[in-house]
């Protein structure tokens, strides 16, 4: 019996296949350095933990409204207004068991079939894949290097509107490339948004991921707050990745219709998951800032080794847990052509773990440079100096 | 700013009007009868909330599989197995949150846009908007009315079938009307699915909500566990509808599929959930017969006050959790033409408040009788007896 004809435009994470091949490599007694998980390896706070054993002693155990509990949207409203200016209310948010499923939600929401959204690539590899699943035109933006990190090709983001184009993905404190925009960039992409009417995802998965400095929301600038939909996520900040909680912020009319979504896929967010993540934003943040120097720590561990291996080029980024090096010379060095081999040959060698730049989203035409990724959130300092120690040897080598 | 077409068909569950009644008479000062949600107001076992502390306490709280974890995906398969005379293994098997989830799922996964697939009506509202979202055409079929309760009117199913039938959408123990199948019955449906080559979702939400007798399921006949999805649930069996937890039991390439779309939509289902659902079904069993020993008290006690009541005609179901009355004679001897003007006059002389048959899917032509849905879940057996006592004295009044 066939399955449905959409299935074939279904893309997926591809890193799974990085994680099988870790996996069988350690399970062969290999020791294994796990850099290629988005994923933190700390103790969600107990303020979180707290607050939803409270809450499933209060009987919050039900089905809630679609749109999740009053007392989570409004602190969420809150807490977004008060870091990033703009001025929500509770019925701009949209609770979902996760960042990820705004994703989806906006597309459906915004894009119809045929039409061009145009997404980061390398960037996190669900834009492409629903993009495409939905039935609309997947447009690639690129990155170009620079000083300080990566910028947008913003040039290269204008030759690709048409007035077919929809929507612009935009992923301030980039996953997988740790990129961040200047203000100029940023009101860049805003004026390319308010000039050719497009709807933005502003996925800022990683907002409050960041060591230095202060991150600064697209919806923020004048004339975007009705054109953008926030991508909130707890999964990074409280090292809750796995409780699933999230939420959609944005304009009235989409905030509505990603509601009765909710009511149509899911009907809601786990209740009592919906109160811990509200003590999580308004109780104390001693667990919050703890993860924050934790990771700290561990980037400083990972960029000291890398920034020191012949072969490597590295900035040092202030935000997200990725270092995306270019590995280029190194892979010369090692006589290897393809950063996938290149992985393998990492992982035999030395137990180094990670993803590579095909692991987000196709590679666009001219790339010439190869890139791998290292996520420093999943492993203690001591072995990520460890592990990194013995890739550089390797390397050198 | 437009939004996408898509939105036009984007249906919704209208029972929230219901309750946005209910709880604006409630806030008038009147006592409310709640009969209208489908969820329970019992605490959740002990065994599973115990079992999540201790996933968490393991660090059971970043992402998992998208499938679900391999404890929880082979306790239930054995426990369908076990309770179905199924042969499913852990491959089968692809967790959700919620039961819900596995609705759209399905027809992502089988249904091309411009095919058509059959629901029961009246049913879940859910099946008729996500077939006509998805851009299916949605063919309902119906019960009558027999001395045990109700059946499928086999012959209109047999005659809504065309060759661009895909799919049919099953509920035994059925919400809203409690309806349950005969073997007879059941068989037919399989026959209709495996002669026209249908897709088949088992929507078994309720297969454990039974008060006697022994359900079965459609997937254990001969040839059908190869296109039969079954929607299970912990929502009910387990007072867990607010936890979100359930899963879709599938064939392979159907399981495959369904695994990414929740790669793509949600990534997985809460990790700690998971584990404590796992020992929900392997664990001591007391507190899910105590769920049920509840819920038959107060299936009685409805059917007591409701069955003796002066135009109104109901049969006693053995399972789920709603009773389905005919109100015809009782709405004509109040002078009312419309039932959910009924529903509103019942409310407001007695603070009962109950769903109608207009909130499970559109009407079908020809339906001269008139049902509303009681739900005894969610409130205790005094209160049953002395909200519907009231609602007896003013129908008969
Ligand atoms: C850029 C980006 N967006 C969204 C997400 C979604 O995360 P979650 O669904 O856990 O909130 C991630 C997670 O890795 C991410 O890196
Ligand atoms: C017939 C039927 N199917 C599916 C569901 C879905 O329940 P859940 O998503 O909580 O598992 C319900 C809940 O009321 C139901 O009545």
């Amino acid at each position: 019996m066939a399955l449905a004809e959409r299935l074939t435009r279904l893309g997926t994470e591809t890193a799974f296949a990085v994680s099988l091949a870790a996996n069988e490599w350690g399970a062969k007694g290999h020791r294994i350095y796990p850099f290629h998980l988005g994923d933190i390896d700390l103790a969600t706070p107990s303020v979180v933990t707290e607050a939803m054993n409270k809450a499933i002693a209060e009987g919050k155990t039900g089905y809630c409204p679609g749109a999740g509990v009053p007392v989570l949207r409004e602190a969420l409203a809150e807490d977004t207004n008060a870091r990033r200016g703009t001025t929500y209310t509770a019925d701009n948010v949209v609770v979902q068991p996760g960042g990820k499923p705004v994703i989806t939600k906006f597309l459906q929401a915004v894009m119809n079939p045929g039409e061009e959204v145009l997404y980061p690539n390398p960037g996190f590899p669900i834009y492409e894949s629903q993009i495409e699943y939905l039935g609309g035109v997947a447009k690639a933006y690129r990155y170009v290097p620079t000083e300080r990190g990566f910028a947008i090709d913003l040039d290269q983001v204008r030759s690709l509107i048409t007035p077919n184009t929809r929507a612009i993905i935009y992923n301030d404190l980039q996953n997988p490339i740790s990129a961040e925009s200047t203000d100029a960039e940023r009101e860049a992409v805003a004026q390319l948004a308010i000039e050719h009417d497009l709807w933005v995802l502003s996925d800022e998965a990683y907002f409050e991921m960041r060591y230095s400095g202060e991150s600064k929301s697209i919806s923020a600038l004048p004339g975007m707050a009705q054109r953008t939909v926030i991508l909130y996520t707890f999964s990074k900040k409280f090292a809750m990745t796995g409780w699933r909680l999230g939420a959609a912020i944005a304009p009235l009319d989409i905030a509505r219709v990603i509601s009765t979504m909710n009511t149509n896929n899911e009907s809601c967010t786990t209740q009592f998951i919906q109160y811990a993540g509200a003590a999580g934003l308004t109780g104390d943040q001693t667990g919050v800032k703890a993860i924050l120097e934790t990771l700290r720590g561990r980037r400083d561990a990972a960029f000291d080794v890398l920034s020191t291996t012949k072969g490597i080029h590295i900035a040092k980024p202030e935000s997200t847990f990725y270092l995306f090096p270019d590995v280029t010379e190194a892979m010369a060095h090692k006589g290897v052509d393809e950063v996938n081999a290149f992985a393998t040959e990492a992982l035999h060698a030395t137990g180094v773990s990670f993803c590579t730049r095909k692991h987000f989203g196709r590679p666009q035409p001219g790339e010439e440079r190869q890139y791998v990724r290292f996520a420093y959130s999943g492993l203690p300092e001591e072995d990520i100096r460890e592990g990194l120690g013995l890739l550089k040897q390797w390397i050198e080598s």
